[in-house]
């Protein structure tokens, strides 16, 4: 993430702060929850009352990645009773080595799809509410509004400042975190009751400012850290147990193992939210690509119908693996493993332009600046990939 | 755990010490690990020789428990090639709230198998070595030898101890954590470059002072907390990124969201481990029970042959769940679920013994210790559950 916070300075370990549980309790527990949830009934701060709410509570996981995976592996044991999971994207090679709850055969699925079957796994009667779509600012309000409590692991700050900005006018406590190279930061923004994201950060960073994870890239097991402190931060929230991180910001180093706390505030000054307002995507891109390399459904198909016309020369390049380029894909297409691209292993012509496309967008993006950085100009690709392509009822010609 | 360390002193974070990486690089990484493993290539601190080493590494994990969970499911998505786990457990519903890569189907199954498939869905090429078995004074030298790095999540002293002293004569470092309540601890022991278990705590605590988890209940998500911070510590050692805990142990408060870091030192004094001891299996058991209440397989059988003939009158009580029941069961036995049981919601005899028994001992222990706190005394357990009776070819009579 950018910078520092506003209004933040070092401080010790403050005094306890007692905080309403979010949830109601539910019904009596039955006698296989008992017995499933017999370590968390031996705690004081949680027992029966505190299981039960955690039982009857609706929680939402912005984005089934790296802090997504860890957050509902852990809330679904934990036993709450539904949890929601906003995500558009599909698994990709990239993510396992941080995505836990997407195996290997899981590329190419939809990430709310392969979440469903963990949470499922852990316990099938936990409900899981899957909404396979962007959060924007015709929905956030709607999906958001569903919940007692969001948890933000989202990978970009459009949608961050909309869950933000959503929670706020809905007056909803969320716990966000973040990921980048080795360093995490968790803190819980609590619209009238502490410091919101917005108090901290009051406005996107410019995108030329933003490394993200694609481009930086993140130590795997870091997501278990933040994910962690945030699953945490949700039972004490449900519960009402211990001290949550209201009004403190929580950074981590993985590389020295050690945490950090800072103080926050609200900003008394700042305006409130009122009314959602869409931010620029600055994240997703490690940085911003030349006009034309990126591609649209409607320009692709245009392009390989002129190409059919013996109007344009193209070779057209599929990055995905062998078994996702076996399912289907665009006519033509030469396959060639991101990874192969990447290590250099595969020519690619140099006589004609090169049209990169993946399952959803990412990897020929990476491929793209990967081609860009060697100093070729001649390249495009499929923003939304195949999974667009097929979405949009386009036929490969 | 019990009490403080020995020679430990709260201080700020010290400068930095390099460490060598446990691990010689294997192979160059094929295009398809190039692809799965990018995010962690562009991390200078790992890049490519230290993904390299991830993959030629061996790891043991002690234990597939709370501990065991998170570490197995970040270590197989970094890459680390081979991975050991020892645990001679079956899977209870009690573990489920925090155990996460054993899921509800898997109640009953052992640990082990469970722990090979969730490895296996997150990366197929990650070797598994499962060790169904119990760390013993016999086995510790073999199993640990094979390791460049032992995780120790054990959750009992016994273990802990061997492990520690294994390690010891071996010169094998390992990343060892704790759990209780909401408290969790996290240290690196590593023989001849710094502090070591044994050197922190020299001898192993009396059995009336230690609470376990099934005694003094654990909260689920707090093993994510350590486990993360064991795994990225193993990713340090194996790769030798940044400052590992060496003479340094992190405690954590999930109840406050807080980690305080204490300094530790080897004890000069101390006489060095040379060969494996037997520590008393003193965890495990919340409390020390009452002579006579827990039965091995050939004293039920003796019993269950004396009922038969008449002689004596007793209850078997199987407090597993139904499905278990129903796949096998002593003849003649009442179902009564733990969670009933516990919830006071099933009438047992008051005019004859009641022997109970489970899958492997864990909840027939639980079930005795609430029937002994309640001030029945005729109550015995099945020690090691049916899984010892089966395995001990005895038939049912």
């Amino acid at each position: 993430m950018s910078g520092a916070p506003t209004a933040a300075t070092e401080h010790p370990t403050g005094a306890g702060t007692p905080y309403p549980p979010l949830v109601e309790p539910g019904p009596p527990l039955t006698a296989a929850q008992t017995a499933r949830y017999a370590r968390h009934l031996l705690l004081p701060e949680i027992g029966d009352l505190g299981q039960r709410r955690l039982l009857a509570a609706k929680v939402l996981v912005i984005g089934a990645g790296g802090l997504g995976s860890p957050t509902l592996l852990y809330l679904a044991a934990a036993g709450v009773g539904t949890l929601g999971v906003v995500d558009d994207d599909v698994v990709e090679e990239s993510n396992l080595h941080r995505q836990v709850i997407h195996g290997t055969s899981d590329v190419g699925r939809p990430k709310v799809e392969s979440a469903r079957d963990a949470v499922a796994r852990i316990d099938p009667a936990i409900t899981l509410r899957a909404h396979p779509e962007r959060l924007t600012v015709d929905n956030a309000l709607e999906i958001v509004g569903g919940y007692d409590l969001v948890l933000d692991g989202s990978d970009n700050f459009a949608t961050r400042y909309l869950v933000a900005d959503a929670c706020e006018i809905l007056g909803t406590p969320s716990v966000w975190g973040t990921i980048l190279r080795f360093e995490g930061q968790v803190s819980v923004s609590w619209p009238g009751r502490g410091a919101t994201y917005r108090d901290l950060f009051p406005d996107p960073p410019d995108a030329a400012s933003v490394p993200t994870c694609s481009g930086a890239g993140v130590l795997g097991v870091l997501c278990a850290a933040v994910g962690a402190a945030m699953g945490a931060e949700a039972v004490k929230l449900l519960t009402g147990a211990g001290r949550p991180l209201v009004d403190r910001l929580l950074v981590h180093d993985a590389l020295t193992a050690t945490w950090r706390e800072l103080a926050t505030s609200p900003d008394p000054d700042r305006e409130p939210v009122t009314s959602l307002e869409a931010v620029d995507q600055v994240c997703g891109a490690p940085s911003p690509r030349p006009p034309g390399t990126e591609l649209s459904v409607p320009e692709v198909q245009e392009l390989l119908l002129r190409r059919a016309a013996g109007e344009v020369d193209l070779e057209v390049v599929d990055v995905r693996e062998p078994h996702e380029h076996a399912a289907g894909h665009l006519d033509g297409a030469r396959l060639v493993p991101l990874g192969e691209l990447l290590a250099g292993r595969a020519q690619l012509p140099a006589d004609r332009p090169v049209l990169l496309y993946c399952a959803a967008g990412g990897r020929s993006g990476q491929a793209l600046d990967h081609l860009l950085a060697e100093g070729r100009t001649d390249v495009q690709h499929l923003v939304g990939g195949y999974g667009a392509w097929l979405a949009e009822g386009r036929l490969t010609v």
